[in-house]
């Protein structure tokens, strides 16, 4: 763990001693979340790591930057989990046991101590939770937002990382919990108009508006996608967009049924209102659900296997013979034309 | 690898037939850069990885942001390359070999295909020499400056990384290279006066100029440090505050001989003209050298160890008795007092 000076502090190092110092800092927010042998107390520049017996090591990495994957005031702790968390469902769809992280934050002109507190507790408290310990990372400054990668690390057993593009013609798509949650939380943030537009009550305006705060990744579902799953993927940029990456293959496509999607209740309610929302559930993202390509014969086992570890998951469609593309369905059997299927852009 | 959308695109879908898909841009910039089968071309959520049979993974983290840890009219290509070679620094001085690595980056507005495609050059052009394959990352919008994260990911046989703190009372100090040159550069980049100041001639100045802009990594020196370190770490601080780091148990110190410190032409230049600027070499940092503990009967055989790899190293003190402190002693054997020993600050 280092603290990177900036330019202007090197050539002027008189404003140094008003500053906090690297060591105070480290010792401070985040030496206590070092708690893996081998992060030495971030006491040292680098961490050292091995798989567990029998295991590879699973890498994943997502940066957030304030403004654009969360809002400049959502309260730091709650920064620091969805941080986490974003990387741990990309772990989780993978099969993967979260085993530990590495972090860098650009922290913005004006932080302070009580943020960034506040922000190290969010952290110790999903560190227990998902059996995390910190192994390293930088602290630096920034002119622009708060900005934050993680570099998460997980297990599984050698060889059986489950993929991404794997998923045979006939296999079962599955998708867990439920689906537009958190892109219609974030509507509703954004635009104060929304939600009573939707019709929403206070109560329902904040579950959806928590989805998209912190994401619940499904963790518990990692041994039976090991188990049971032909490919996997967490669904974090909107269903459709994120099932035509599973469609990698030549010859493959994909089948969804409109009327089998999970919704939640708060969800339902906004589509009877408002039809059009449904481009939110589809293409919305930050839903951190798994989407995962079931062979039908162990469908049964599936469903019986992740109710056990306290998940729901629903057969939305299936793969079917086709070129890379996902056809909608809906309660008719009509094809359903979707304009777009992501936003996701430059 | 993932390109994720950002908030205001998710509410303005109308804005993305402008913009370049994600697919194109990890396909075009990065897959070809993701040589190691783990990797999985990029087509994946997650990398899988396993370190060479007896070895342990090494694992460090540094990030840069724009006008902060380089300027923001460095070509693409050596920010792609300091931002690896930080990193490699690092696990250097650890005794690891690169592997590979995990990026993030965060694009500014105004971001150009032309400087991404030459950014992705400068990460080729270092993958093949140090070895590497990238792993994974993720690329995100911002509305501050370019902001780069790299872990990068090296292996060492089993319990040998070579740790910071673990040097002993007696050891003797060495750096690799020259000292203060990437500081001195900062200042002549920064202060059009200076290069006049300090009367250098124009390939004075470059030498300088190009030590900030691309450091150069000890990595050759990894296997000799295993061998014969009791310590060490890369000087990225400054020497005196880094070296103040690796004292962090009781009752030791350090003794450093200022006329020892390795000087380049250019810098021995500059001290003769302005003794003053001596500073930016004790604590100016962006040195990239490795400063190691040796013990005194193996100190001879580091020496040659080193210069049969290409590296010169040089005796600058060495571990003594004291409370964590550098004692800085002039040519007559004066101690010296340095008020700013580090310019890291928040």
């Amino acid at each position: 763990m280092s603290v990177t000076k900036n330019i202007s502090s090197k050539s002027k190092p008189e404003e140094a001693n008003n500053s906090v110092g690297e060591f105070e800092l480290i010792a401070e927010y985040f030496a206590p979340l070092a708690t893996d042998p081998g992060a030495f107390g971030l006491k040292d520049d680098a961490a050292s790591l091995s798989p567990p017996e029998g295991c590879d090591l699973v890498l994943t990495k997502d940066a957030l930057v304030a403004g654009v994957h969360f809002l400049e005031d959502d309260p730091a702790d709650l920064v620091a989990r969805k941080a986490l968390r974003v990387n741990i469902s990309d772990l989780a769809a993978k099969g993967a046991e979260p085993l530990g992280y590495l972090m860098s934050i650009a922290l913005p002109n004006g932080w302070t101590r009580e943020w960034l507190a506040l922000f190290a507790q969010g952290l110790n408290q999903d560190q227990s939770i998902y059996g995390m310990s910190l192994l390293g990372g930088d602290t630096v400054r920034t002119p622009g937002p708060l900005t934050i990668s993680v570099t998460a690390i997980g297990s599984v057993p050698k060889g059986k990382m489950v993929r991404r593009g794997t998923g045979q013609i006939g296999d079962k798509l599955y998708v867990s919990g439920t689906i537009g949650d958190a892109a219609l939380g974030l509507q509703v943030r954004q635009t104060t108009e929304v939600a009573s537009a939707w019709n929403l009550s206070e109560i329902q305006s904040q579950e959806l508006c928590q989805r998209y705060k912190i994401p619940e990744p499904r963790h518990v579902l990692a041994p039976v996608l090991i188990e049971f799953a032909s490919a996997a993927m967490d669904i974090s940029d909107g269903l459709i967009g994120d099932l035509t990456k599973m469609l990698q293959r030549a010859n493959i496509g994909a089948r969804v049924e409109l009327a089998d999607i999970p919704l939640s209740s708060p969800a339902s309610h906004i589509i009877r209102h408002d039809p059009e929302a449904l481009r939110y559930v589809l293409s919305g993202g930050d839903d951190y659900e798994v989407l995962a390509a079931i062979p039908p014969d162990k469908s049964k086992a599936y469903e019986k296997a992740a109710n056990a570890v306290g998940v729901s998951v629903t057969c939305v469609g299936g793969l079917i013979e086709g070129e890379q593309t996902v056809s909608l369905l809906d309660q008719h059997g009509q094809y359903v034309h979707l304009t777009h299927t992501s936003y996701a852009h430059f």
